[in-house]
């Protein structure tokens, strides 16, 4: 049986060895370590990473959180319970190159007593310049992840991100989505605790071979300063997700969690242009095609 | 009795007065204006000004609009009712000087039938860095507007503007407030139909003398890189207030609302930085001191 103690433990190395690998893969960026209480019970380790020389801002959080849960959760999750315990690993990358994609990654448990606790999360993409290749590799490397714990998780999760990651008012999607699960347990799931678990580590730790390989691909890449501008542009629409429809965030927000973690997510840039138009046929106006439901790279 | 005809072209003659009065104050830029049509009924004018000498980023957007109230707009307006028509004057205006402040104002019209309508708007400033006697002059001046109607408003909109422009999850306000009054009504106004409709022009025709002022006051003054960068990360906050919290805004988006003449408010460029704190006794604390509720300025 797998206590929630192995959970925050595993989360914790993965984190660990996800900042080891990124400031290698950045080559002069360091992470800078915050550590932080919550009032109420549990904390975190923010880490955030700066104006490395590819990763401009980078947050890899892990945090392990107990308590009384706020009555406006309870009646979102349906429960009558109080007591809670949440551990998670949150991810979110803005690089300074314009065709190295931002990536998000989540792994999270959730436990109110033995009938009520699931695991989520998920690893998706925001591209500001869509490759088709990378976007193939990308949702590959997921669905390998995916079938070798059940081989009806890739598209399941991989709709649920389209789904998930969508900005209503702008009828486009984030980026190129990737997968987004929650509640996952063994009757949603169709396997055992453990191998849940198992799932949820090999998700996290295919993070930073997934990340780094489109680093290499596109770190020498020439841009100009217009594609620099788009990417401002991009991260814009990142930022309206983020503050109008993101889950994770309202919650943070609504109950007063830690809000420089939270926030770590927003840009260090976003420009908002009026009414912006892309030329047709222009790498930009390709991308905009890109943003949308249900295609399917692999 | 006056028409709502009569009250959409008052407020469209004035987002006329003001676009010219704005191109005379920044002495380069031009609007650019953009006819709308709205699904059901009504449209509008917005008006863009990009890249002005000062005015980096400014809208002044006229619209009237009629038709079928949607279901989640009965329900937070308590109505029964469909028909609506609505009229309004908004502007947002970005200066590329730091030391010249954002500036919001809205005047608006609503109507279902001949018991529930109502006029609504104010004025407020969100200065990059608060200076006293520019402060003391923008609530003076809107004091003056509101003493001529009633001598309640001025106090009574002021603590509104405080409680309405509250950033939540930073603990602070938006700017240093203004006015912002809504449902007014010869019940709620003690005043009569005609004077509230004369106070809503007159609080429209307040809006250049003091925004020209406060421009002229701090044009010539110089500015450093940093204090640029700093700018930018009041911008922000500027970002998370509309999207987070501002109701015409989110109405905007849950209405499907023509986009782009919802989101003009957003800043030209806004930066997020990690956890950055103000060096004790700069500029910058001194304004994050200032950014609370019920100061007095007059």
């Amino acid at each position: 049986m797998i206590t929630k103690e192995q959970i925050a433990d595993a989360y914790k190395q993965l984190q660990d060895e996800i900042c080891i690998g990124l400031e290698q893969a950045d080559g002069q960026g360091k992470f800078q370590e915050e550590l932080w209480e919550r009032d109420g019970g549990g904390g975190g380790r923010t880490r955030i990473m700066q104006n490395g020389s590819i990763l401009e801002k980078a947050g890899v959080n892990f945090s392990a959180v107990y308590g009384q849960l706020p009555d406006a959760v309870k009646k979102t999750f349906a429960v009558e319970q109080n007591d809670f315990f949440a551990t998670g690993v949150s991810i979110v990358i803005h690089p300074n190159h314009p065709w190295i994609p931002i990536i998000h990654m989540n792994i999270r448990y959730f436990e109110m007593s033995d009938e009520i606790r699931w695991f989520g999360g998920g690893i998706d993409l925001t591209p500001h310049y869509v490759i088709p290749e990378d976007a193939k590799f990308f949702h590959q490397s997921l669905q390998n992840v995916c079938d070798h714990f059940n081989a009806n998780f890739y598209s399941k999760f991989k709709t649920w991100a389209d789904d998930y990651f969508y900005i209503k008012h702008r009828h486009e999607t984030r980026g190129i989505g990737g997968i987004f699960y929650d509640r996952l347990n063994p009757e949603t799931a169709g396997i055992g605790w453990e191998e849940i678990f198992e799932f949820s580590k090999s998700l996290g730790r295919s993070f930073l071979p997934i990340y780094s390989s489109l680093i290499q691909n596109n770190r020498n890449r020439d841009y100009s300063e217009e594609q620099k501008l788009w990417q401002f542009q991009r991260r814009s629409r990142y930022a309206e997700f983020n503050l109008v429809y993101d889950a994770g965030t309202k919650f943070g927000l609504e109950t007063n969690g830690r809000i420089e973690s939270i926030l770590m997510s927003l840009p260090p840039q976003a420009n908002w242009v009026y009414d912006f138009k892309a030329t047709p046929n222009s790498e930009e106006e390709k991308t905009l095609q890109f943003l949308k439901k249900g295609i399917s790279w692999i």
